[in-house]
């Protein structure tokens, strides 16, 4: 034990924000507190936070579990304004963001790897408890006290409001693109979906180097995919003709569509040793005949936003300001 | 065009070998010719011949295409009895194997990766054709001629009767061992089944330093795998609480099992980053649900034989060499 540690704060901080009370969809102004910042911790002013599909699930308790009031918010952008004694990573005045997770074990294999975010003790953003029984509430709100591990370094040219969503729609594609090696320039990916999680990893594919094919659902989708975001090529998967024609064309595919649909024929698509990411999470079973994968040495593999260490790797890649260039 | 070659020996060599003629099960004698040894060939005295469920299948023309006659057998090992004028990697007398394929294209990206057996256009060493028509007859015959480049070497320690199976069998669980990186000295995997691809895999796996555990629907099969195959650990899948006390132990799992089966279940057994390897073929769809891959980042994966260059690695492989150890 320390004995020359300063005393601990104990007073806890006043924060406001904006909380669900019931499934109902309403957000109403909320008066709560924060922990006072403790050795390791870092007091957060925040000035912008994205909006996630997960939020709208967690406000109207899409998934059961929500507990009121829910104070939303896992994209989370703003300054330091207050450090630990212990905290060495960040000064007051430094560019952070916070994702969607603000806690983990530290000693099981998960967090060894900095793969925080598949620690069996994972403390989410928001709508959870941390140890000693506080919940935790999100960045719908003026302040967040974090522990340093669980905050990112914003680079100076990165603007707050663009960076916020790449805390979680953005390392959510990020991730599996560089852990499945999907990365390499001159590789075919495909993009299934084009929403929030969709949008960026076309951003993100487009600035490593790939050539890629958006797929949807959705015919008016093409216009944004290949005129707006730069893809190189657009399939409309209700249209045989089209999946036919690019049957074994593609390395890797990241599945962003969380309604139930086709992963057989997203399997034809791609190359023998072709990965095909899952990034949504449709509710039912996906129905999958093991010929799709043996024949080619396929993989069907999963991924769930990202750790702490890949996450301010995509904040400070190159790729991560080229996708914000082709934004602006 | 190389105008010094010598002639083309075109006259064909009389075979003899048992085969099939219609579904029902009986093999007869079989008079039939293979093609005259050509310039990249090598022709083969068969010895021994493994007997793989596949044949089975293909004899009682299970899943449709079988063409009569038909001469079974891809595990394949004998002696060099003749090479062609510019086949380079073996002379008469040395002790050979022919496994699952006897051609490919040579061309594609598979080929080049010395992954001949995803190769699109591969040729099956029986019930298959070669470009010119000729068809392909297997080992359950005294004669084989093959472009030296299917041909593997067996080691000079190695009975050719005990080797023969590694060349369908043995391939089929040592590459996915092996690519998927379940081949470092202490992980864990688990092997499901224990017929002929399930013991050979429990082989492999104990001379690679795995612990294994092999998981069966068969309580009868815990003696054979503990102690008579040297597995670490048994779970009766039908036991709810062996498979409760299981969850999240495994780095892999060879599921080797070709009747429908829950993968739901073997994906529990997974740590994080665990893969799930499929090398039989349930008929059926299975049922996966994405969470069970996205928490955890967990892979789906399938894998089919092996190619050349991995085959020849296999059998030159202390692993190989400790596998026939065990067996011995």
């Amino acid at each position: 034990m320390d004995t020359v540690s300063p005393p601990l704060k104990v007073e806890k901080a006043a924060a406001f924000g904006w909380a669900a009370r019931d499934p109902s969809g309403i957000l109403s102004p909320f008066h709560f507190s924060v922990r006072a910042t403790g050795e390791s911790d870092v007091k957060i002013k925040i000035l912008y936070c994205g909006v996630c599909h997960t939020d709208l699930h967690f406000i109207r308790n899409d998934w059961g579990g929500s507990s009121y009031p829910l104070v939303p918010g896992h994209e989370i952008a703003g300054i330091v304004t207050e450090v630990g004694a212990k905290a060495r990573k960040f000064q007051p005045g430094d560019k952070v963001g916070v994702g969607c997770l603000v806690g983990s074990c530290g000693a099981c294999p998960s967090c060894e790897a900095s793969e925080e975010n598949y620690c069996p003790k994972l403390i989410r953003t928001y709508n959870d408890t941390f140890p000693d029984g506080a919940r935790t509430y999100g960045g719908y709100a003026d302040t967040i006290v974090v522990d340093e591990h669980f905050a990112v370094r914003f680079p100076e040219n990165m603007p707050l409001d663009a960076g916020a969503p790449l805390l979680c729609a953005g390392i959510s594609v990020y991730s599996p693109l560089s852990y499945y090696g999907l990365d390499k320039a001159g590789l075919r990916v495909g993009v299934v979906g084009l929403g929030g999680l969709g949008h960026v990893a076309v951003k993100f594919a487009k600035a490593m180097g790939l050539k890629v094919t958006v797929i949807s659902t959705s015919v008016g989708k093409k216009v944004e995919a290949v005129d707006r975001l730069g893809a190189d090529g657009f399939i409309l998967s209700t249209n045989e003709e089209q999946i036919q024609a690019a049957v074994g064309t593609l390395d890797g595919i990241i599945d962003t569509v969380s309604a139930m649909h086709s992963v057989e024929q997203l399997l034809r698509l791609l190359k023998a040793r072709g990965k095909l990411v899952l990034v949504g999470l449709p509710e039912a079973p996906l129905q999958v005949n093991a010929s799709s994968l043996v024949e080619g040495r396929k993989s069907l593999v999963g991924s769930l936003v990202g750790g702490m260490r890949e996450t301010q790797e995509m904040l400070t890649s190159q790729q991560s300001t080229a996708s914000q260039l082709i934004s602006s």
